[in-house]
């Protein structure tokens, strides 16, 4: 006899599988109505919602493991609620494992994920990861695998991650549009694509308004608060003229702007200064610091949907993988409100 | 045939448990002579390093889950740090659930980790929760639970929290040590108890310095940006003379800060400001924030060490329960520092 699953009651019900799954679990935003026909046409189908002996039989659980690199970036966090609005909604669970970045603890955590018999995993790949074979066994198990933000490409699977190019663009755009017209760029000597992209972003600003590119502009290096303070005590004593900031994160961006106060200069009025990610200091601190959002929370929530997708999909990973990029947007606070509209 | 364990092998070279995790582990911190000792040692008693196999006989794994309201709150996802670092070196793996204060989450939760089999539960209680049968239950299997910070105290199980009486004591006594005298205390409506030790930290050091305590200083109602930002407007239209204000928490005492800076206040010279949990953004805000540090690392590392003794005890709850408590420390910053020495 075929075994009655949550796709059975929804179709006898023509409701949504969420909404069967929602209903299942007592969620708060479905009916009593709706609980109660569901609790009956489960009965009369003889279905029955027994997670420990369900996960035991197929071997998986209702629970998806979600690995990144650290939890104090808001960054993260925030696609993380994004993952857990639509995976809660949809009767599975969240668990998390951060990496810190590094690639030993990351094996770690997939082996702690699979151990734990995850019916899934998602995933944003450590800085210090360059071999792929913990991932490459999760492919191996036929167990769903995503990524977002920071994605190995040579896996072919699927993934979610913003349009850097395009938020490169829009920052030192912003700038321009403001006025300024000799443009720093913070970047990062590493080879990471997401950084490649921004400055890739912030040379095709300059050409399209025929701002010409100067490299003693360009600064490749570290990313933090500290390097940020050490670019601008740099570029003073080396005594390049500047007008403006586009460092390639917010935390490098606050220590440009505090080097800036501390050497009494007026930002936005002489020195504009913007980031990238929109951290949650940026609206707190003075002035506010401008930068890129990264559509966090919908980056979370269609990551999550289309990781739903794969759960339910019978060739797992026989398609051409399906990628999404999402369009970041540009945050305009005081460090570069120089004219009173853009 | 008694099955060999860690416990064995350690007995056998006289090393401590942790040092034969680690060694099994293959843990950078453990020399290669020690690694060998133990897995000759290891081979010898004929131990068996399975992990799934032996999480499957005796129904644990080597996972801790770890259960926080939100890993966005800088205290938690630093406190899970120092867990994580202790956690680790003893050749567990920690696994991560946010409650999001939600009590159906925080049920969820827990069931996902029981599900997991996890070894033991870590937890910090959201703010909703005012039933305590899922805590209850983790007792009920004899599965270790720790508290830290948020405690249910009448479960009985062992806790590390701060003191948060010394707390709110700190930060008033230094604003009164500055020459501050009409202090303002921001707290909380709800009956949350470490906001009510903040308050009597307050009071004590107003009694101690001989300062009057006025009931129109303090404000009781929620915490949040927006709060602290209305405690002010509200202080400016009933007319109420203060010189200080000590939130209950940073965010509220940011929007304190901002508040005081939109009409043009000059923070410290005419009001200062202190707030409490040393989140990430008061180093970063201008003026810096003062605050009270609740020693979050230590804090984590104390909690995953008395976790890893219960983990390790035979009679898991029949003692009296264990409570560290940790001191919290004063950190100085530009939105207090009106004298050069205080």
């Amino acid at each position: 006899m075929k075994k009655v699953t949550i796709h059975d009651i929804a179709k006898e019900l023509n409701v949504s599988f969420s909404t069967v799954a929602r209903a299942l679990n007592d969620h708060p935003a479905i009916s009593e109505a709706t609980k109660k026909s569901v609790r009956e046409t489960a009965q009369k189908l003889n279905y029955r919602q027994n997670k420990l002996a369900s996960s035991l039989r197929s071997g998986h659980s209702n629970t998806i493991g979600v690995i990144v690199p650290s939890l104090d970036v808001s960054f993260f966090s925030s696609v993380v609620h994004g993952i857990e609005k639509i995976i809660n909604e949809n009767g599975y669970s969240i668990l998390l494992y951060q990496s810190n970045e590094s690639y030993e603890s990351e094996k770690k955590g997939i082996e702690t994920f699979l151990n734990s018999r995850v019916a899934g995993i998602i995933a944003s790949v450590a800085k210090e990861t360059t071999k792929y074979e913990h991932f490459s066994e999760i492919r191996r198990r036929r167990i769903p695998l995503l990524f977002f933000d920071r994605v190995v490409e040579s896996l072919h699977v699927p993934s979610v991650t913003i349009d850097d190019h395009k938020g490169g663009f829009l920052a030192t755009e912003h700038l321009i549009r403001q006025g300024y017209k000799r443009i720093v760029h913070i970047t990062a000597k590493q080879t990471i694509g997401i950084f490649k992209e921004r400055l890739r972003g912030y040379l095709d600003a300059l050409k399209l308004y025929n701002l010409p590119v100067d490299e003693s502009l360009i600064l490749y290096g570290d990313f933090s608060l500290d390097f940020g303070r050490q670019c601008i005590r740099d570029l003073y004593l080396r005594e390049v003229s500047f007008d403006a900031v586009f460092a390639l994160e917010d935390f490098t961006a606050m220590g440009v702007l505090q080097q800036l106060l501390a050497y009494k200069v007026r930002v936005p009025e002489e020195v504009g200064v913007i980031g990238f990610a929109n951290e949650s200091f940026a609206a707190l601190v003075t002035p506010g610091l401008s930068s890129i959002d990264q559509q966090t929370v919908p980056m979370g929530e269609a990551a999550a949907e289309l990781f739903l997708k794969m759960l339910r999909s019978e060739d797992l990973y026989n398609n051409l993988p399906k990628r999404i990029v999402l369009d970041p947007s540009l945050i305009v606070r005081a460090s570069t409100e120089r004219l009173a509209s853009s």
